[in-house]
């Protein structure tokens, strides 16, 4: 396991940077955790759940010292973050983000900083909830999920070993892939399907009897829509920072709908049935996998 | 409160049928529970569970003497299992059914006994879970959830509040409405969602990679397609049942989605987020009315 960082600065305190200040906090020895944000309310409630040991809005003196630097910030802000961040960081610094899209941020830390440092190691831990911010976090959101890392061929062997290692010490299993690999997977089995959750309350809520029709959802209509009570900004910056890669599974997935609209048209009884005994056949071999 | 019936024929003894037949049998003074079906083996199967106090293959056997004849056959067997029943039947006893689509049940009666008696309620609990079959019925499914039913002008009252009696003694809350504003409701909150659930689920187990990348695949995708385990008959059933109103839905969404695929396309950020933004208020301000 990679050497444990003695201070780790959290840039952006939300659900997900929160949780694994929580996390981190319960290590022994835990490492002294910073917070750096832009609000001193937020950061100080932050310090008062114990997420965070204490906080700076300065970015010079947050990451002063730090040995491990996480971007918990959502991808729309990831730029203007390193921008602020470029003079304060040691050319020696291991750094990593939480960013659900994996090739915007590596465009974003190119545009930022010139370039993309040996120790930056892109990372995504596959967990989270449709709540947001540090109210909503808690130590063990990391518990048996996946960590995905993206490290690039010039990234610094010692640095994916750090980040893999602090992972590893909050329960995570990390794994490790190529940036377009990750975009790929990630934007057919959580990207779409946010878009079409969103969309599908959308288009509810457009209709002037929405309230009463919504009166008559059931369980199935609660859970295929729980995503679409998630963060808007987060996911339309997750939506456009993975633009190509969601125009991609949007496209097969409308050719699919176009299909399936043609068996029920044609009251093509065959037609459904394969398409709805493959997805439960499907869904139901790989549910061990799910992670919660 | 109507007159409760004394002797109560199921037809068809699955999830739905069976947990009526449980909760029934949980009423003081109850009544008795007759079961009708196919196979001795699932039947026997529900009398050992207690959800029918005995049963039999004989259509005129079974429905002797019943006050009321539940159907809880799949949608595509009502009309083949009325033709065999249409002999046995009392001129004045009073039916209902558990289809999850109205207008189609309607129009099997009607081709089944020659027109729609003015004994039988067409009726639509809207509970279940993605699991069928006797195994999964429990007394407690009805609890807090809403029936609907949608009598015909020509409906008696007498028939109506019977089977509004069962279903509130049951723990349900009754409400009634036309067979199409049932259809056009169900389509867009349940027989829509189960659709895309279903095509999303079969898209991906059609890469060649789907093995992996369901690996990867959250608590968002486990939720958003739990329904697309449920069963692949009935729901193909439900779709070509309700037919027109889910073409409706479907095509709707369809350019819901273009709009979407659009705006992501355009990296139209503001769209984006105005489309999510209406979502998420939506669904959390109706959240506590969606049933479990």
């Amino acid at each position: 396991m990679g050497r444990a960082p003695s201070r780790v600065c959290l840039v952006g305190v939300g659900l997900i940077a929160g949780s694994l200040g929580l996390a981190l906090k319960r290590l022994s020895p835990a490492p002294e955790v910073v917070g750096l944000g832009r609000h001193a309310g937020s950061l100080e409630r932050a310090r008062q759940l114990g997420v965070i040991d204490r906080y700076s809005l300065d970015p010079a003196s947050a990451v002063a010292g730090a040995d491990l630097i996480v971007l918990g910030v959502p991808l729309g802000a990831v730029r203007a973050v390193l921008t602020r961040l470029r003079p304060c960081l040691d050319a020696d610094v291991v750094m990593t983000d939480v960013g659900s899209a994996k090739g915007c941020v590596v465009a974003d830390v190119e545009a930022a900083l010139g370039h993309l440092p040996a120790g930056f190691v892109p990372g995504h831990p596959i967990a989270g909830t449709e709540h947001s911010g540090v109210e909503a976090a808690f130590a063990t959101l990391f518990e048996g999920r996946r960590v995905i890392l993206t490290p690039d061929t010039g990234t610094r062997a010692e640095a994916t070993a750090m980040v893999r290692g602090v992972w590893e010490r909050v329960g995570a299993e990390v794994v490790t892939m190529s940036v377009g690999h990750h975009d790929r997977m990630l934007a057919a089995t959580s990207h779409l399907p946010h878009l079409l959750a969103f969309g599908l309350v959308d288009m509810l809520a457009r209709a002037p009897d929405h309230d009463e029709t919504l009166r008559y959802a059931a369980g199935g209509f609660r859970d295929f829509t729980r995503i679409a009570s998630s963060d808007p900004v987060m996911w339309r910056d997750i939506c456009l920072g993975n633009r190509d890669a969601v125009l991609q599974a949007l496209g097969d997935y409308q050719n699919d709908l176009a299909a399936l609209a043609d068996c029920v048209a044609r009251s093509d009884a065959e037609g459904l049935e394969r398409v709805f005994s493959s997805a439960k056949r499907t869904r139901d071999a790989h549910l061990h996998w799910f992670e919660r």
